[in-house]
């Protein structure tokens, strides 16, 4: 289990520097914007990871009925940090209207929350089993936004923005459901491998190469493509003096 | 005290999918905004509910000098997250200008979070009353923001707009005094009603109807107003450019 | 230690009042903007001191290889609150482009975030640094802002303006290096004063000192200037339609 947070820890400090690196020389505020966000998502995640290694955001949940599991909650905590930089980073990219943008982020943290109060609820398992279904239901206000409202969105920008968007929000709707699907079948869900060491060690994994998708590889695809600040980006776009680059 | 809990998860479950339904069709971005926070409402109180019913955000606090008493803290914890959801709904409604949103927003958090504080603290029971002055201090800066400061920005709106922020500000104002009432008088204050069984459930009944009011009856109200997009919220301010409605 | 807080009680509760008083004739909205942030800061150090003082935010830590220390870690969580209002009206001072005030206060709630953990982490004494050096890689990035972004902002401002900027920024950055120093020298930290009661005591007083220069004499020094809302700062920019001002 150790070694998939270490290995994390070392992975999202490198993204980190690098990030800066590649982002030195931006000026044009719009990519800028970009990039200080999706920067963050990395360095979320770096402390997110210490904070499990440390043991300061994982503990024991005695749960009636069945029995203790290992519930690294500090992972949710900071997924309600981290999410909303993604979304953050992608609406900027295809200048999302503010509402759009504010509904993501707000159902993106509620989702995120309840995904909280699921790992720490003992009562019993069931209770553990709404939460992830009202969680599940705040994801599916965002899987909406991403899918139907942003690709609206995406197809007024230039061409390279839209084929861009298009490869990140694939790679985020693909992923992004690997995260309940991981935590149904998981230590905290089903336990379909059990609850013991061994099985926490998958289980946390896999939520470990879930992030080195969801936020790593989004995060190098995002960035390189800005680096150049290309004109899709930075121009004004056409409806004028209220682009989204501007407050 | 259970069922004064499942039955505002009942209510607020129904009101969410309600919300959810009335807005399928709004175009206007700000009705849509003001559609947003106040389908937020429900959908945290819905997640509040849940909490204390799952036992997760509740506790028995052992309060020097009087004893066990049941701290039903996430109430406090989710007010945080639902209380500006209404103020933000409030002032997007009057075209409120960002620094008295920005006002009226960060004194209600200040005035939950020190609510919170007052549930937590055992040391002494005068120190519980000093949280209660300090987060009542707090709440009369947001009760200026709404008898004061936006009937003004009401005034200049159309006489629809006027007339229905007339009626949820005296909502509002009339039901929000009630919260620190029952604070005052409950379990949690002076417990005229003792701390046992019983007057737990009195005093847990008397927040969830004032929940009831503040706002299902609130949101109903805004929404049905604003199911048909009026002109008078849809339009342009008169001062142009820079109407709140565009960031 | 007691006494510690108690004094900053009072201070801060006489200059919170102080602060709505001077403030009460603004009309500007940049100013009052301004303003708000500004009284917000003694504000929230109020309920942070009344939190220690109170004993709600206060612990007893045993650390791995050290043994316990007096965690006074409310300190680090109320700072996530207090140092993005200071950072939001230095940046609304001198008319800061969104991106960066949005990465300076994102950064900074990172360092505070990292503090809070680093305060908490019992597991190895090593890993309480590890928290120190990813918050210290934070405060350098607000440091940079504060430093070498925001005096060219200052610099397009008026003469009174730019002065005043210089003199805050002095102040924040020379007393904000303060706090890690405290923290490392300190009882948290290599503690060459010892653990006990006499060293906890200083450590206070120490932090108490350094808020006493970074949030009242700060507040005092900015508002003092704004209550007359200079021309300098209650003018449109020259750049016109999208003022930082009006959003």
């Amino acid at each position: 289990m150790s070694s998939s947070l270490w290995f994390m820890i070392a992975l999202m400090g490198i993204a980190t520097v690098l990030f800066v690196y590649m982002g030195r020389g931006v000026e044009d505020p719009r990519v800028r914007t970009i990039f200080v966000a999706t920067i963050g998502i990395p360095a979320v995640s770096l402390a997110s990871y210490f904070g499990l290694a440390s043991g300061l955001t994982i503990g024991v949940v005695d749960i009636a009925g069945r029995g203790e599991v290992v519930a690294m909650w500090g992972r949710y905590l900071t997924w309600t940090f981290s999410t909303p930089l993604i979304l953050l980073a992608l609406g900027l990219l295809v200048g999302s209207d503010r509402p759009t943008l504010f509904a993501a982020i707000a159902f993106d943290i509620g989702m995120c929350v309840t995904g909280l109060a699921a790992a720490l609820t003992r009562q019993a398992v069931w209770m553990r089993w709404v939460w992830f279904g009202i969680s599940s239901a705040f994801f599916l206000v965002v899987v909406y936004v991403l899918l139907v409202e942003w690709p609206r969105d995406a197809a007024v920008q230039g061409d390279d923005v839209e084929s861009l968007f298009g490869l990140l929000r694939t790679l985020t709707v693909v992923l992004w459901f690997g995260y309940p699907i991981v935590w149904a079948l998981g230590t905290e869900g089903l336990a379909v491998v059990g609850t013991g060491v061994g099985a926490t060690a998958i289980t946390s994994w896999a939520y470990s190469l879930l992030d080195v998708g969801a936020k790593f590889v989004f995060a190098v695809l995002l960035l390189r493509f800005l680096a150049d600040e290309p004109a899709s980006v930075t121009r004004r776009q056409p409806t004028g003096a209220q682009s989204p680059t501007e407050d």
